[in-house]
């Protein structure tokens, strides 16, 4: 895997890059959808890519437990078992034995836990983790860390922030032979130093990028912020960067602004199937009355498929009708949306004029604080 | 609405027919998918036609309750609604005032009978059915009519298809402004001589078509054929006629060789959705473990757009998933299925091979006895 910054911000720390994997170059600052269990919910590989996107992102955690990282291999790698061409980054699946599992115990080796689908338990350490993303094939694979959870006293991150470097050490041996690339996750929680500490130490060893974990699972935005910028300082600028699980429209650019290239959320998909809608004004929920005879697309000007061909009376049919093509044609138009920002963001990044840009953007929303309370999850 | 016999079959009474509607040519023998609240459940509009559909039905009871034909109409009609450019026939409504209702009372009048979404009474009446339909701006509409439930006395349903007729009368007389077609149902439950009555009274008021309701709701194979064979023979051959609801892939055949032209039936979208494939040898239940590992296509030499890019393991990951991908590929694989026997049963014709079509398709069928037990709903 190559990186390269193409052009930097003049205003911001914002960079454009090109990352080139084994199926394909991204260029980045760039959105991965979701497709946690092998599929990006609601669409098919064909409609993420006419969306836009150009790498999505898998779970472990999710595969391993099924179908099971071996049969996806031996079915010839992910790539071709959920047909989609484009690069793929795996997760570790460490954040989901935090998540999803229901008891997760920790040791020097690694986490035993519970699948969340049958109770059964299982063991997921760094060699295991390495060899699950082997036998999926995906382009990039995660270190597997410990997400401490929200509210952890500094002395349990500090001892986390420790393990999850000791683990990215034993992923990095275990790599050796593969072609992946693999990024490093930086965490630290809430706590400025155990993120200096954390990023300072995965630096040290060495990876292909650097991701920042732990974020976005509770903590407010302010801090959340602070947390990404400063963590951001002590990465290497020659690497790509990648903000994990973040985020909202405004997160994002902000992220941007502070020299982060990777992102990936499950909002524009959750939302999509929820009704929430993304458009440059803020939120719309498709069930409210307000548009039950409302003959206008999503959002005027919007290039995508649902945009062309549906209007939001029609949307808001289907939604009330528990319709699958609403949550389609939701997650069609959020994805776009996401994408399409992304891409604004690139080419206000290659012309010099990212603030102006941002000067848009926080113009056109009317319900800030509205999208704000909405929308995070 | 014209209708041309283009070819007729030498082994039996099939036809090969050109129904010409607002929106387009359709080839007949033919199957519509059923779209019943303005969309094909799992699909889009553009996988409908690409798996081959050349019309779809909607359902007249569920757009006049959700989200209503008035507001339906304001936005341009039915098609630009739901954006399908293709021919759409509508039913009267009649059968799920049976089906769905919570209570029915008829009277001369028509129907009064209850929400199965809220509990709210309405009135359905030929009048009322006729400006439904109007509104709908369906190419092709039917006449109210009371399908007598299953297991009525004779008694019962010569009363109903005196009713029938009489609201057939009433829908003629409204219909006169439009330039739908309109088709009328003939009833008559179980019995042959009710079922010659009301056909002969329906084509003695003069139809662009007609259709064979009542069957599928109940009855047993042997008697449905029995009676739809036999109402067909009091049908013009110079006018469509359309076996409603029906049915399994051996039904259509059977029916086709009668005389039969249109059909329509929930069986491949609802069966796609229940992890059901049709195959040419038969059903596949995608959950079995059998297909756990099994990289094969649905059906090898199936062009559909799920057999060109997925694996049986694939989609049995999905449906156990619950992706709502799963229902989407099943169904698209299923429509594909259903459009192509209709056009092999077509080719067949045009080339007088129907009985060997015919021959081949029964001898290729592995397990004919669980295909009925399994598939008929």
């Amino acid at each position: 895997m190559e990186f390269r910054v193409v052009r930097k911000c003049r205003s911001s720390r914002a960079r454009l890059g090109e990352l080139t994997t084994n199926h394909g170059i991204i260029k980045t600052p760039t959105f991965m959808p979701v497709g946690t269990s092998g599929a990006v919910k609601g669409v098919s590989p064909e409609e993420v890519r006419d969306a836009g996107a150009d790498i999505i992102l898998a779970n472990t955690y999710h595969l391993y437990l099924r179908p099971g990282h071996t049969l996806i291999e031996r079915l010839g790698g992910l790539h071709r078992f959920m047909n989609w061409a484009g690069p793929i980054l795996t997760d570790s699946g460490g954040f989901q034995t935090l998540s999803l599992s229901k008891l997760r115990t920790i040791s020097p080796e690694g986490v035993t836990f519970r699948s969340h689908l049958d109770g059964s338990t299982h063991f997921l350490g760094p060699a295991k983790a390495m060899e699950i993303q082997e036998s999926l094939g995906s382009d990039i694979a995660m270190t597997l860390d410990e997400c401490a959870p929200a509210g952890s006293s500094h002395d349990y991150v500090r001892n986390s922030v420790k393990l999850t470097e000791q683990w990215a050490r034993r992923c990095l041996e275990e790599k050796k032979a593969s072609s992946q690339a693999l990024f490093g996750i930086v965490q630290g929680g809430i706590y400025p130093d155990l993120r200096e500490m954390s990023a300072r130490g995965l630096v040290s060893l060495g990876f292909d990028g650097y991701a920042i974990g732990g974020l976005a699972i509770g903590e407010d935005r302010r801090t959340r912020e602070d947390i990404a910028g400063l963590t951001r300082e002590f990465l290497p600028d020659e690497k790509p960067t990648y903000l994990m699980g973040v985020g909202t429209p405004e997160d994002i650019i902000e992220a941007v602004k502070m020299g982060l290239d990777l992102f990936d959320c499950v909002l524009p998909t959750r939302n999509a199937r929820n009704g929430m809608l993304f458009t440059n004004a803020g939120s719309l929920i498709i069930k409210n009355s307000q548009y039950a005879q409302d003959d206008s697309p999503i959002e005027y000007g919007c290039g995508c498929y649902t945009c062309s061909h549906y209007s939001r009376a029609y949307l808001r049919h289907l939604y009330l009708s528990k319709e699958m093509l609403a949550s389609r044609l939701n997650t069609i138009h959020n994805l776009y949306y996401y994408s399409h920002l992304l891409s604004g963001i690139r080419k206000a990044i290659e012309e010099n004029r990212l603030a102006e840009f941002n000067h848009d953007f926080y113009a056109r929303r009317v319900d800030n604080q509205e999208q704000e309370a909405n929308s995070y999850q």
